[in-house]
């Protein structure tokens, strides 16, 4: 399957991922090669990556899995690895996991000793079709999503869809939510075909949303506007992941699922504001609900939400930005949203 | 006094500074401002930038001083803050103090929302012809220095030589070492000038030491060579440096102690390994001791230092490289040091 070109680096997918690995460690004079798992990629992705790679690592560190462990105490404990096994400028990190895995590690190369080069292989469908692609790292700080970063790439990415074999139903779903976004903002007939699809890991689905994304992220690498339209659903979905998360009565989102409600609630503002039909918005809804599991929100839970959106590191002078849709695969940036709408989008969710 | 060049930025002095600065903030469309202090120039610095600035700042963190403070939990503190205040991408974080502050300033903001503007007030003689030019940020991790950070360029450095005034002697004596090191590895006769003067805080002897710094690092912006003869004394100063801060039989050394004894073993090496002649070496160990304090090493501490060289993150594939002396005003890079030598070295110096 073909590899796909961005900004400094290139996404290889399958058999061609393994060669590519394979020589450029080969060409690379790195001093030590490092790899980073959570108890998970441990167990199930670790030895058949090491099988591909056929050759010795000089040591591997396990996190903890799940974003209440994407915060700096465990960048600590994953810098403190690399200082105390010898980790000097020449060193490589091999991110093996989720986006929280490749999000954390990113953000510890990019930052151990001034920088070193590392290597994203996403394990989940997620972190295939969005963390692979736009050089984003970072962790949490406190309830707060990605708040502490950099823009920085990886010398490669690599995408085993085997994988994925080994992952739960509902982790596939919420990747799944990415691969819709890509449709809704960018490709109608991708957003069709991939509504009316049965798999959700078909391999050359999973190729077209790194090839969106990255066709959007190289046209506006420093996300000054293009590359606003991928926060599409992002918006209130990051505010209820936030929210959910921080709370005890709720339920603990997947990315994926709080993006789904997000796109609903945004479809809603869309369609109020910028003219997406009544009859795409339902389909939007349809489509979504088909997959995941409706959630109730109270009034209360409602302005707490709302109050989280002002903390949106994409948000400035205190204004909120959402990105809608005009149209099925046609996005549009910077809209501001008039705060009584809030209340709209979610009843209409929930009707 | 005329402004200096740098990569991205330019380095204001004196009046011109205090233009440039409220121009800036003018033409600037930052949401938020910020001001980062510790105790120190809160009261010394902060009253005197505030009448100069003109205007309002948004808040003002204070942070500890003193490199024991330089790390991952002062940056969570300052981010908290950060995020507790309302700081978004489009705010500014003006850094007010020494070279712990602004490295450390440099790198909350390079790492907040995945990088926001920020603006360099050197308030100690050694920041101010140092950490001022190179765009280094970071921290420490544990007792290695700078073991975190990343490489980003401030805004506009403003240098205000009348902050020195507030400076205790023993800071400014310090900063004298860097100043020593610019003439040592690139200019033979500022050396002299330097030694002959009476002096620590010439503003035009300032201005050349940033220029001549600045000269090498835009000549090698990613230090793959010439840069690395900013290095000179430091390899063997910041080991004895790190040492003295985790030993409490030992005085905790300012920076530019540590190098100035860097400084002398490392001519030490110089004159075996590379021909630096005798005179030029006593006079380089005269000239240091004329205002530093010897030290005295016990045979157990120097097997110590040594040790800890293996970590210095310049090093790779375990080689421990030196830049060293052929003449008074020339460097040469990526010299290895036979160990022997070190035992060597120290006891010339102490000689």
């Amino acid at each position: 399957m073909e590899s796909i070109q961005s900004h400094t680096y290139e996404v290889h997918l399958e058999e061609l991922a393994e060669a590519a690995l394979k020589q450029h460690i080969a060409k690379s004079d790195y001093s030590k090669v490092f790899v980073l798992v959570d108890e998970n990629t441990k167990k199930h992705c670790l030895p058949i990556f090491l099988k591909k790679l056929g050759l010795e690592v000089d040591a591997v560190f396990e996190i903890k899995s799940g974003e209440e462990h994407k915060n700096i105490s465990t960048c600590s404990m994953v810098w403190e690895f690399l200082s105390n096994n010898g980790g000097d400028r020449k060193s490589l990190l091999i991110n093996l996991g989720g986006g929280v895995l490749t999000d954390l590690g990113g953000f510890v190369a990019s930052t151990f000793k001034r920088g070193i080069g590392f290597i994203n292989i996403p394990t989940t469908l997620l972190s295939m079709v969005d963390a692979s692609i736009g050089g984003k790292t970072g962790v949490d700080l406190g309830v707060l999503k990605n708040q502490i970063g950099v823009i920085n790439q990886p010398e490669m990415v690599l995408v085993f869809p085997e994988f994925l074999k080994t992952l739960a139903e509902r982790q596939i779903v919420s990747g799944y939510a990415e691969m819709l976004k890509h449709g809704l903002i960018k490709d109608e007939e991708y957003w069709k075909a991939l509504i009316s699809m049965d798999s959700y890991t078909d391999a050359a689905c999973i190729q077209k949303s790194i090839a969106i994304k990255n066709d959007v992220v190289l046209q506006d690498p420093t996300e000054q506007g293009l590359r606003k339209i991928l926060n599409f659903g992002h918006t209130l979905g990051h505010a209820i992941e936030s929210y959910c998360l921080e709370n005890p009565d709720k339920p603990t989102l997947l990315h994926g699922e709080a993006i789904a409600i997000g796109m609903i609630l945004e479809g809603y503002l869309s369609h109020e504001l910028k003219g997406l039909s009544r009859l795409s918005l339902q389909e939007i809804k349809t489509s979504f609900l088909a997959h995941f599991k409706p959630m109730t929100f109270t009034p209360e839970d409602i302005a707490t939400i709302v109050e989280l959106l002002k903390y949106d590191k994409k948000n400035s002078h205190g204004d909120i930005n959402f990105v809608l849709l005009q149209a099925i695969g046609k996005a549009v940036t910077d809209v501001t949203v008039p705060e009584h709408l809030f209340a709209k989008a979610f009843a209409y969710y929930e009707e």
